[in-house]
């Protein structure tokens, strides 16, 4: 497993990390040229996930945090005393880690995807770990 | 990695995939009496999806697919031009991909489940990727 | 492939199962020491899920249950007879599987998180599947 930080900027926030994962990924295979299978990435944190989605438009991502926001917000009669109960369920809905191909030693996405950090209780520094599973 | 096409019919869909998953499985496995692990199933696009689900009652697909729509509108104030703000939302919500066991070369799902590909955006053709992964 | 049950004791729950799991794939290691990979911890049930979020102040997951039941609530308009379409759904969004880091035979979390069974239409008696995968 290769783990590498990131810092965010804001409460909310989706991050391109498809270069990073990479770079992860090649440290971890001495046979790149022919590896294939899958690549886990992982996010260690219950406030934060990982998603694969458009990373052409960046309105795509706005409009994806804000509708999440307006349905999930930050105060709704929770519990939990530290406050970010919204960001642990948005965390568990969109989910912890993705699984993606590799081909090549390449990961493969479809053409607009984007492999995304989202950030729910930003700013903060954050972990990937990122394992590569054979075929 | 072996991909195949489908094509869907109307804008919101789930369609039943395993018996083309186990095709494409079965064209991967060349020891495929014994081989263990499990098959990545992955959507290369950024409006569709993956799920496992009830295939028993078709009401099952139809109450998740207009509750998700009534909870995500297809209008709700986004600024995405290409007004599909909200399939890429119920993407990344569902999830792009399913990990499924497989034992003995054979998808192994629970009683009721079944393997969907989620159109939130179509018509349009789509492509579904399938690795396998060994235990 | 590994199988455990669990029983569940009222309709919506979410039940730390990191020791079982961890107890499953220690049965599926002869080489214990030095297996690394992942672990696919899959629920075979279309109205239950698996979620890797916080397991230390159990008002997270009375939050994430109760908003989760506020939103997608019992009964709204559904047509399946079963009576049970929102733990459809939220078995969809929250997801059937896990798949988590494994580094010298034992599942790897970051510090704050568990791994949770998610009922969603209970009291049952379930199953959860494990599986290894291998770097």
């Amino acid at each position: 497993m290769k783990r590498f930080t990131l810092q965010t900027s804001t409460r909310n926030e989706m991050l391109d990390i498809l270069a990073d994962v990479q770079d992860a990924l090649d440290s971890l295979l001495s046979d790149a040229e022919g590896a294939s299978g899958a690549a886990l990435v992982y996010c260690p944190h219950t406030t934060a996930a990982i998603t694969v989605n458009e990373n052409y438009d960046p309105d795509v991502k706005v409009d994806m945090l804000a509708k999440l926001s307006r349905e999930i917000p930050k105060e709704d009669g929770y519990h939990h005393a530290e406050g970010n109960s919204d960001s642990h369920l948005k965390s568990s809905l969109v989910g912890t880690s993705e699984l993606v191909p590799v081909e090549n030693g390449r990961i493969a996405l479809g053409r607009w995807q984007g492999l995304l950090f989202c950030e729910f209780d930003g700013p903060r520094q954050r972990e990937v770990w990122v394992s590569f599973l054979r075929s």
